[in-house]
């Protein structure tokens, strides 16, 4: 059996076809998503991770993680020389000739405030930058972003694999929720009990949001130490194990029946999503399920523009906003789905000050159909 | 009464002083420190903050984050006019009359690579940096390292009278942690329970270090899925109520009698921390703590210089690890401590593959003796 590249080899193969000698990932203080990626450990400290086009990778961290660092790459079969500084003199000392190259590729971004720009590649501080240039005043220092993306972009039959199984394990702990939600527990109770469970088998891919009545209108409201009432509760959390991250939305009713507005909203937004998912397939612009949803949101009646004013998804996996263009509305034609991207699908609708409805789900783009990971109630769920 | 300054206007004083128009900070997806720092919310989407010299300050975030913004600035009483952008042609046509002015600051550093370098300030990616070059050609766009550091660096009484609350509500977690922990649980079971109780009163101030045996060895091991044996357990953790963040390193030992190398290390390590102490003072260079507790280790016997390979403490306080010059024995002369800085005072000594000790407490710098603000136990704790 021929083993499949590891993300060394799979950077060494775009490295030669961009031309470049190697791919410098410069991070300060803490690991950023790129070298997490890379290295499958969290570093706290300042290090750089070089990938060389001709197989001779380079990482230089400081001396109390180098050797954490070193059985992590050992782990995951890549060839790499793992050296520490102490100084700023040593690590200048090993930079300078890892970056004296024709060409070599950093973390940022071009075009930034366009669509079509390369934001998702953009982690290096002006600092470092500039350093770097300092360093190799005759490198020319070109953008990662095509490594980025083909590493990042569309997941392979491994990582869909691992992005279902974390969504199955989200879940499964989500579907406990109406057993041990109280009226009367905090925001900040009811997400600290819930990512206790995600912290014995993973981590939260992102701070939960939970959000009881008119806090469920702020689509990024901040969990507070608010107590749960009767009525709505909005909650949008998402597991990470390993390297795959979920990210669902369940919106619930608490205590009684639902009254009649909300069940008719939820009704309309259920409906708009699956309607929206026929256009989760390969080759369709990133626009077009978002206008089929609030087509029919419009069609029942609702100010769209008014109550739901966010994008409809979002790329995911690595990261719960994992690089590629959005779903929205107002995105340009050119940028289309392809298959194996996966995708939040959250259409919501807010009324300031009273209560909001968001439904998540996370889809796997496909040749003709899409594969849902993950599934809302057709009918409110009550607590 | 006279009411203390908000940081709005404590920002306004410096850019005054350097006589800049204004502060822009420019934030993407997430909000960085400095963003959550000045909004007192945490934003998911890309946003700018800009601090007018003039009080005439704005924020631009998308919709869906605007309002709860511009409630979190008015509980803070700052007077701010936030609005929003749909599109990045709304966020240009929002940025260009903000940015066009004579001199603007931007979080950015100098000389990254020197310890006399401005990194603390190094935020902005490059192409954001670049995009606001191409907005504004004419402006000269300088550091606002002068205003990170005056509004962070030195801690006010009420700062300071948070720091002491949140290090005391974390030694009370961790004091009971002897009667929970057991044999058997992994260490991210251990972490997960540890910071289940954080986050019902804040959050993890950074995610605890639980190391068991020969993990104990590295500094920043990241918590596994293995089980916690007899013998070693090193705990690095904090708390983060609203601002302020506890950093804490306990070692216990677990199960029956420490073998008496541990004991003896514990011991020195106890005492080298009880000496750097006497110099964190008022004007007294970083260095001087580090060294009078290499020194005692030394006189002890240990090869410091191999068994003690992380430097002796960093800043703390809005962030795990705040700005301002680490303590450590190669810190050059000039850099010194000031009163009501607060640092961690962290020696370890760790053999590979065997076991590592760390003793880390939180304290104030006073002018002539230094506050602590948490303990270690005298005599190593059994588990």
């Amino acid at each position: 059996m021929i083993r499949s590249m590891n993300k060394f080899e799979k950077a060494q193969t775009v490295l030669n076809e961009i031309d470049a000698e190697g791919w410098l990932i410069v991070c300060v203080e803490d690991s950023d998503i790129n070298s997490r990626f890379m290295i499958g450990v969290t570093s706290h400290a300042r290090h750089y991770i070089y990938i060389g086009a001709d197989g001779k990778h380079k990482v230089i961290a400081v001396e109390m993680e180098a050797p954490m660092i070193a059985r992590s790459l050992k782990d995951k079969g890549v060839n790499a020389d793992v050296v520490s500084y102490n100084s700023m003199l040593e690590l200048t000392t090993l930079l300078i000739p890892l970056v004296n190259k024709p060409r070599i590729a950093l973390n940022f971004g071009n075009e930034i405030l366009s669509p079509e720009g390369t934001a998702f590649a953009d982690q290096i501080r002006v600092g470092d930058f500039f350093s770097m240039k300092t360093l190799a005043p005759q490198t020319e220092f070109i953008s990662a972003a095509p490594i980025i993306e083909r590493l990042r972009s569309v997941k392979s039959s491994e990582e869909l694999k691992d992005l279902r199984n974390v969504c199955k394990a989200t879940l499964e702990l989500l579907e406990k929720f109406p057993d041990w939600v109280k009226v009367g527990m905090t925001e900040k109770e009811v997400k600290a009990k819930l990512e206790y469970e995600y912290m014995k088998v993973g981590r939260p891919s992102f701070p939960a949001i939970v959000a009881t009545g008119a806090h469920s209108a702020d689509p990024h409201h901040n969990t507070s130490s608010k107590k749960i009432e009767p009525g709505v509760l909005l909650v949008d959390t998402g597991l990470q194990i390993d390297e795959m991250c979920s990210d669902i939305t369940w919106t619930f009713w608490v205590r009684d029946k639902p009254v009649q507005e909300f069940i008719t909203a939820y009704d309309a937004l259920f409906e708009s999503k699956e309607i929206a998912h026929n256009f989760f397939t390969d080759g369709t612009p990133n626009n077009l399920p978002a206008k089929k949803c609030r087509k029919y949101l419009a069609d029942k009646g609702y100010d769209h523009e008014k109550l739901f004013f966010h994008g409809y998804g979002h790329s995911l996996g690595f990261e719960a906003h994992d690089i590629g263009g959005r779903i929205n509305w107002n995105m340009p034609d050119n940028i289309k789905l392809k298959e194996n991207m996966v995708y939040t699908s959250e259409p919501g609708l807010y009324w300031t000050d009273k209560w909001g409805i968001r439904l998540e789900d996370d889809v796997i783009i496909g040749k003709d159909k899409c594969e849902k990971v993950t599934y809302n109630s057709k009918d409110p769920m009550i607590i």
